[in-house]
C-alpha cells in the first residue's frame, strides 16, 4: 500500500516553523510496518493544493494531509478537498454542536468564522478530534482515500493514533494487533548494538519481529515492532525475543519504552527515599537542568553547585580551601563534602579536566572523573573522551547522569563504552 | 520565478532525523526576497526520484535538491540527475584531485566508493563544497536550473549562501545587494512589535525595506530586508529605518544580528571586569545552562546555587539558616550574601514563588523575584506569570537574564512586558 503525506501552511512552507509533524507521523507509521513514499509540503495556496491533492490522488492508496483546518481565511483544506473530490461543502450539525459546547466548557463565546470549521465535503466520513475545534475528516479523490488532519501537533497525534493509524491498518489488510517495544541504551554506538543484536529477530517466527534502530547521540533506541493475531500472540512472540535483548544489551539498557534516564534516576531516588546534591564543573549546569525540573524532583534534589573553579565548588559544599585537584581523590572529596553538607542521602561530583587547549587537535578531549557518594561508601568512575567541547560537555552530562542510574541500581559503574579512549 | 526544493533520503522520509535543512533554506531565502512555492520529500529510491524530478522540472524555474551526494550506494542524486537531463555520468578530474588532497591533509586514505562522488552528469557546473567531499553541482532539466546540494547541514548552509542564493538572485534579475537586518526582542508579543512598527518600511524609498517577524517565545526576532543597487544604497536607505526601529523597540531589543541574549551578558561582564554568581530555584538550573557553557563563560561565571528549598540556598551561599522566604527582601538577602561568599562583583537570585497547586486552574502561576546585587546596591524586580510549570519557568528563566542584561546596561529592570499578569 502506497501512503503519501501532504503538509499545508504558509508558515512551515516559509521556515518561520520547522515541521516536527511530519517526522512524527513518519516514524509512527513505521512503527506499525507502514512507510511513507512520498512527502509535499504546499503553502496556503488554492492551485497548488489543488494540485498536490490531483497529484498525490494518481500515486496513491492513502494520503494524510495536515494543516488548513483551522477558522481563519487561509484554512483552505475541506474548500479544496472537496473541489478535489467534486462535491459540495455541507455544514456538519453534529460537529457544530460540538464546537459550541467545546467553548461553552471554557466560559467563552464562539466567534462566527469557527462555523466554517464544521464545513465537510459532503459524504466525508468524520475524524474526531476531541481536544481541539477542528474536525478530521476522510474522503475519497481519485484512487486514493484522504485523511485531513489538524495542525496542532497534540491534536493530530491523537488523531493519527486513535483514528488513522487503524484505518491505514485495516487497508492494508495487516493483521490485528502491532506493537512497538523500544530499548534505550548508552555506551554503546549503532553498529555495535546491531552486532550483539543479530540474529535476535530469528527467535520469533516468520518475520513476525522487526528490529529497528534510532540513534540520537549519546542514546541509542532499539526498536522491536511485533505483529500478531491478538495481544496475546503478539506477547508470546515478542517474550523470547525481548529477553534475548535484554540479555545482550545487559546493563546498557537504562529505560525502557517510554521512560527517559533522567525520570528512571528521579523514580529511583523516591523508591529509596534518598535526597541528590550535585557539583558539576565543565558540564556547565547541564546535568542539573537534565534533572531538577522533572515533576516530583523536588522531593530527590536538593542542591546542585556549578562551577568552573574548585575553590568555589569547595565553598559552596562547606569545605575548607584544599588545593583540591581533578583527581579521583579530588572528585570523591568533594562528593563526600557536599553530601555531608547538603544533608543529602547520594552527592555526585563531575569533574572534567580539559586537554591543554594549546594542543587542541585531531586528540582534543578531557577525562572526566565521577564520584559518587553515600554513607558506606564513595565510587569513582573516569573516562576519557576525545572530541570539541560541545561533543564532550554532551558525552560527560551523559557519562555523570548513567553512572547514577548505574549506581542507584548496584550495577558496575566501570563498563566500558564505544565513546571512550583509553 | 518559482522555486521549488527536492528533500531526498529514507532517514529524512521516515522520520528518522527531522529535517531540519528545509526550513533552513526556505528562510534564507526569504530573507533575500526569493519564496519556496512547493517542496517535495522522497526515499533513495531511483523512480520516485526521477519521477520528483520530472514534476519539478515541469512547473518550476528553479529546484534546490537536498541530500543523495554521498558515496554509498543509496546515494543517487548524481545519477538520477544524469538521466533526467539525458547525460552521461563523467568524472570530474578536479574534484577528484580535491577530495584526494581532502583527505591526505587529515592523514586518512581515501576509500575506492568516494570516487563516485567526483562523478558528474556532463555539463553540469560544479558548485563548490569548501569543507566536504560532495561535489556540488547544477544543471537543466526541462525547464527548470537544478541545483544539487550535501545533506551535512553544515556544507548546505555554506553552498546555500556563497554559490546558490547569489545565482538565485542573478536569475530573479534582483538588484545587486540585498541585506538582512536583525533585532531580537523579549517582552513584547508579536503583534505588539507588528503595531510599534507600523510604517517603518514608508521611511525607505520604493517598497524597498521589507518588515518580517519570527516568534519563538519568548523572544521575537524583527527583521528588515533591504534591497539596493550597491552596499552603500543598502546602508543609506536602511539607516533611517533601523534607526527608528530602534527608537520605537527601545530597551526591549536585547540583541542585534547573530548576538544572543547570553552572548550580550557574558560580552558585556566582560567589558565590566566582572565576575557573576547565581542563585536559582525552580528555574532547576536553567538560568545557569544558559550561561556557563558559553566561550569564555570561565572568565565571568564563578558560580551557581541550585535547590527548591531556600535553606539549601543559603547554605550554599555562606549564609546562616534564616526564616527566608521569597519576597523582595528575600531575594535581595540571597544575592547579597551569595556575592559576598563567591567573592562576585555581581549575584542574581531569580526565586518564584509558585501558586498553590490545589488551587490549579485557568489563572495558575507564579510569582518571580530577580535580585541583583553589586557593591553598590541591589534592585529586584518583580513579575507574575500565569500559565503551566514549563510555560512559566521558560518565562523566568527568559525574564532574569533579561533582567541581568538591563543592569549591566544600565536600563531600568521595571519596564512591563507583555507576558506578564498584574
Amino acid at each position: 500500500m502506497r501512503i503519501e503525506v501532504i503538509c499545508t501552511g504558509d508558515e512551515v512552507l516559509t521556515g518561520k516553523i520547522v515541521n516536527t509533524n511530519f517526522g512524527y507521523m513518519a516514524q509512527k507509521l513505521e512503527d506499525v510496518g507502514l512507510s511513507v513514499a512520498w512527502e509535499t509540503t504546499v503553502g496556503d495556496d488554492r492551485a497548488n493544493l489543488l494540485e498536490a491533492f490531483r497529484l498525490a490522488a494518481a500515486r496513491a492508496d492513502a494520503v494524510i494531509v495536515n494543516g488548513g483546518l483551522g477558522p481563519t481565511v487561509d484554512d483552505l483544506s475541506q474548500e479544496i478537498a472537496a473541489q478535489a473530490a467534486g462535491v459540495e461543502l455541507v455544514l456538519d450539525e453534529a460537529w457544530l454542536a460540538r464546537m459550541e459546547s467545546f467553548f461553552e466548557r471554557r466560559g467563552r463565546v464562539m466567534s462566527a468564522n469557527n462555523r466554517k470549521q464544521a464545513m465537510l465535503p459532503a459524504g466525508a466520513e468524520m475524524l474526531d478530534n476531541p481536544i481541539g475545534t477542528a474536525c478530521g475528516f476522510a474522503v475519497t479523490i481519485g484512487g486514493a482515500r484522504f485523511f485531513f488532519t489538524p495542525g496542532v501537533p497534540r491534536e493530530l497525534r491523537r488523531m493519527l493514533e486513535e483514528q488513522i493509524i487503524p484505518r491505514l491498518l485495516a487497508m492494508a489488510g495487516a493483521p490485528g494487533v502491532i506493537r512497538l517495544k523500544r530499548f534505550q541504551t548508552y555506551g554503546l554506538g549503532e553498529s555495535h548494538v546491531d552486532q550483539l543484536l543479530a540474529g535476535v529477530e530469528a527467535l520469533a517466527p516468520d518475520g513476525s519481529v522487526k528490529l529497528g534502530f534510532r540513534a540520537h547521540y549519546p542514546q541509542i533506541e532499539t526498536k522491536l515492532t511485533v505483529r500478531g493475531a491478538d495481544a496475546a500472540e503478539v506477547e508470546r512472540r515478542l517474550a523470547p525475543v525481548q529477553d534475548e535483548v535484554r540479555r545482550r544489551l545487559g546493563n546498557f539498557i537504562l529505560a525502557e519504552d517510554d521512560e527517559i534516564l533522567e525520570g528512571v534516576i528521579v523514580a529511583r531516588l523516591r523508591a529509596l527515599h534518598a535526597r541528590l546534591a550535585i557539583a558539576e564543573t565543565f558540564t556547565a549546569g547541564q546535568i542539573a537542568a537534565r534533572l531538577a525540573h522533572l515533576p516530583s524532583a523536588e522531593h530527590v534534589f536538593c542542591r546542585a553547585v556549578v562551577a568552573r573553579d574548585l575553590s568555589q565548588i569547595e565553598a559552596a559544599s562547606g569545605m575548607e580551601p584544599t588545593d583540591a585537584a581533578i583527581t579521583e581523590a579530588g572528585a570523591a572529596g568533594i562528593a563526600r563534602a557536599l553530601r555531608a553538607h547538603a544533608g543529602a542521602t547520594h552527592a555526585m561530583a563531575a569533574l572534567i579536566d580539559l586537554d591543554d587547549a594549546a594542543a587542541e587537535g585531531i586528540d582534543f578531549g578531557g577525562t572526566i572523573w565521577v564520584a559518587i557518594a553515600t554513607a558506606e561508601a564513595t565510587e569513582v568512575r573516569r573516562a576519557r573522551i576525545a572530541g570539541g567541547r560541545d561533543w564532550l560537555r554532551l558525552g560527560a552530562v551523559e557519562l555523570a547522569l548513567d553512572s547514577l542510574r548505574r549506581h542507584l541500581h548496584g550495577l558496575p559503574l566501570r563498563e566500558r563504552t564505544d565513546f571512550e579512549r583509553t
